[in-house]
């Protein structure tokens, strides 16, 4: 019986680190989870870092999944001169959403792609986050993904694998490739 | 010029180490390379390690994907008692089907499932898998996933990511869970 309930309990999944393999790791846990006919819900706490190929494969796998674009796009990079208020506001309204999907009991597994990005450049509080990931209703799985998970999430997570970068393209002078990183 | 050439070289990627995240990030690969149109061939060199839900979703996103489970189940493990004979047979004609995969020109992205395991229990030697690897189409990607990448095949890789284990839900008494495990 205490097994049967512990079964039952949704993980809290992390994956962070410097390496490439995040967000590959959580839309290959998609394809798992459709194989079960699982609700999926996708939210990008961060805007512009998922590309056409991924976006493009996921509209495949609907109607099994819902795909929430937010943000602001990329924060300090590619020529971003947005005011650190518009990317909070985009934020806050990020983890709304999140909240919401999160409360809905709608789904079976939901992505929080690029949220410890957000949560690293203070564009949601911990407190907030913290809240909500507690709140969860207790069968969901959620996944958080993004480099600098801080270590209270480590600490409440279920399974957290850091993506250690050993080897990358860019090294070498190879670009980014069709169909590997867009 | 020297770029565009570049950019069609196709890449060799590993993910390794003890985390979780490895095939399934491989998993993640074949949306993205879906939503492309790519054609897709998954090799699994260790039978059984592929679950309900993984090989269910698969089907789902066929006719994209083939996939070709071989091997003759985990070794060593489970109550494993074969000759280790009989796993080196079954390692090498999943190495024969790979080579004839790979050298097809059919794909775009193969992944090579757990081959790091084959290589480091000796199922198949150095030799005939470097040889495999060195010969592929110049535009093909391959992903190798598995514990224990051996060294030589880090050095000829282009990415390559360790999935370190920070936390598991096993430490903590969670049992394996559908949808997320199988």
């Amino acid at each position: 019986m205490e097994n049967k309930e512990k079964k039952k309990k949704g993980l809290l999944i992390v994956y962070t680190g410097d390496g490439k393999g995040k967000t590959t790791a959580a839309l290959g846990m998609t394809v798992r989870a459709i194989g079960h006919d699982w609700k999926i819900s996708i939210i990008q706490f961060i805007k512009g870092t998922w590309k056409y190929g991924e976006l493009e494969g996921i509209k495949r796998l609907s109607p099994h999944i819902e795909m929430e674009t937010m943000g602001v796009g990329c924060i300090g990079i590619m020529g971003d001169k947005k005011p650190i208020e518009e990317h909070q506001t985009a934020g806050r309204k990020a983890l709304d959403m999140a909240n919401q999907k999160i409360l809905s009991g709608k789904y079976n597994l939901i992505i929080l792609d690029e949220l410890n990005v957000a949560i690293s450049l203070n564009l949601i509080s911990r407190e907030d986050t913290e809240a909500m990931i507690r709140n969860k209703p207790k069968e969901l799985n959620l996944v958080v993904t993004g480099r600098n998970a801080p270590q209270w999430l480590i600490e409440i997570a279920d399974l957290v694998t850091e993506m250690k970068e050993i080897k990358h393209p860019y090294q070498q002078g190879i670009l980014a490739q069709k169909g590997i990183d867009f």
